[in-house]
């Protein structure tokens, strides 16, 4: 099977954009579709700039059947990777519903609108939240899954629903990507984490504390049993993220089917580390402060990857120090984001 | 808290109209809503027959958010049970798309409906099936859940949804009911059960070969570990699963809150019991035959009826002599259940 032709939905967020350039460097043409609710239309034209080439960029809400059959009736779509969708952990508590209407609907339209055509090949953007709190490591997509707030449960839910319409349908091809946690930005300084709000995750807190938009971080908990006591994560560069997505895209050409597949460097590192060396590798100061822990935030997990060399012929090549160097690229080279333009 | 007018939605169906009769006679206002799509017309006029009460209905379809917010315009409801969804398990795993959309959201829909008014009281249709394939019995109401099929992961994910949902806005108030086997029909024998197709469940199946329909029962193996080899259920009568809707709904209006009961009767019968119940008690032969085990039965489930008679003071009353005396008097009277009106 050959694919040409991409649709990435939620194209236009931080991982969506730096998996668009990626694809056209990798000879795909790509599609975006978004609704801009979380991104900036700012963005794609950056995009743009760095690829020089220009992409069709579709304004529209997969919750909307209509606007995803009129883009499958407009555009040549042989694939489909799937971004779009809400992703703020708290939020999904405060507003369950907001999120399994926008997160599971959005899904079974753009389903629906890709098998009533010939070209059911998708890639679904999943995250490591699905091992719930798991503390054997490293996690392996054979550890059972379970999730312990509403996002999450999105995200349990659409696989749960690939894999039924897959044992329904086989001529589907699904892709499920694993994320760990994504950060760092592409190396032009041109693209990268842009929260619309006062950051969830720790990588764009610290870029806007260095920038001086926030005082200082809130480190949850220096009492794990790790060994500085801060929660053990995967980070992973989001260039590798996105490298990781062409590379399931050719898995799913050379040989179709329904797959599981990490996508992490399978090295876990501290919060503290992190933290220092955005400061040594930035020579900026970050201030933090030791505050209790989270609900829900387990001490440590990092991927097994053997499974996405083995398969997909991909492992992640950024270091630490290239995360928080390509963070502070982008943050500092754009203090508040995409908004000044 | 008083609720008056309560929303039946999915009400001409089997559960449907046997609850709203049960309402009614406790002095609840009914409204029906249901789109007809595995139902008739026909069922309401009979129930209002039954009843002697002008039953408003609503013809409309829960999936269409504005067909919903126009009924809660029209109408002042006090509370809901919701009925409305697709329920052959056997399709959910030819068509699983068709069932997460449909029964997600539908129910997302009418809680985003209720959500913006006063009255955030709502009964869910849940299913025993959330106990997977458990097999330590009897299955209380804190064996823990999952689900083997797409029809078993919607009702899973509902309540899921629902528990979010009243953490996010405890001023909800949550009943759901897990229903072992319904069968049986009102004594009256005006309404029952009536499969659009071939049934899917046991007791429909016996009737259609009591009344000529279908040449046999097929039973899906007798070589389980069970007094006479074949499986066992909990057959629980239709009027007392009606009975405990109106149990649940007196139960929100004295302690508010979100809470969780089977419908059960607490005890097993096997598929050959049933079968010789229905020869003795109605004097007409059922031949059948043995066939291989199907797969995703269990050996044997009945229910904890412990926690619905504390707290809900419900208990089953009838006997499988009503229940398959009741189910002959209505399909004997409706041979092609309400297809001849």
């Amino acid at each position: 099977m050959n694919i040409q032709k991409v649709l990435v939905s939620g194209g236009a967020g931080y991982i969506g954009t730096h998996t668009c350039i990626e694809l056209i460097a990798a000879g795909y043409g790509v599609i975006c579709a978004d609704n801009f609710c979380n991104s900036s239309p700012v963005a794609m034209e950056r995009v743009e700039r760095i690829t020089g080439t220009a992409i069709p960029v579709h304004r529209m809400d997969f919750c909307n059947l209509d606007e995803v059959e009129a883009l499958f009736r407009e555009e040549t779509i042989d694939a489909a990777i799937h971004f779009a969708g809400h992703k703020a952990v708290g939020e999904s508590v405060q507003k369950p519903l907001k999120y399994y209407e926008n997160n599971l609907l959005s899904l079974i339209n753009l389903c629906k609108a890709m098998g009533a055509g010939k070209a059911k090949n998708i890639v679904f953007s999943s995250s490591a939240t699905v091992y719930g709190l798991s503390d054997r490591l490293p996690l392996t997509e054979e550890t059972p899954t379970s999730a312990y707030n509403p996002y999450g449960r999105t995200k349990l839910y659409i696989e749960e629903i690939l894999k039924d319409l897959h044992a329904a349908e086989p001529d589907w091809n699904m892709s499920i990507l694993r994320y760990f946690n994504p950060v760092g930005a592409h190396p032009s300084g041109l693209i990268g984490e842009d929260p619309a709000d006062i950051p969830n995750n720790l990588m764009p807190y610290i870029a806007q504390v260095a920038v001086g938009r926030l005082k200082k971080l809130s480190i949850f908990g220096d009492d794990y049993d790790t060994p500085d006591g801060t929660g053990v994560r995967d980070f992973i560069h989001v260039v590798d993220l996105a490298r990781g997505h062409v590379a399931a895209l050719r898995k799913l050409e050379e040989e179709p089917g329904y797959m599981v597949h990490n996508l992490g460097t399978g090295k876990g590192c501290s919060v503290l580390e992190l933290v220092h060396a955005f400061e040594r590798v930035n020579g900026v100061p970050i201030p933090y402060e030791i505050v209790g822990r989270r609900a829900g935030d387990v001490a440590a997990n990092y991927a097994a990857t053997d499974k996405a060399r083995r398969e997909l012929g991909w492992e992640a090549t950024h270091t630490i120090e290239d995360m928080v160097r390509d963070t502070w690229h982008w943050q500092s080279e754009n203090p508040k984001g995409y908004a000044e333009d």
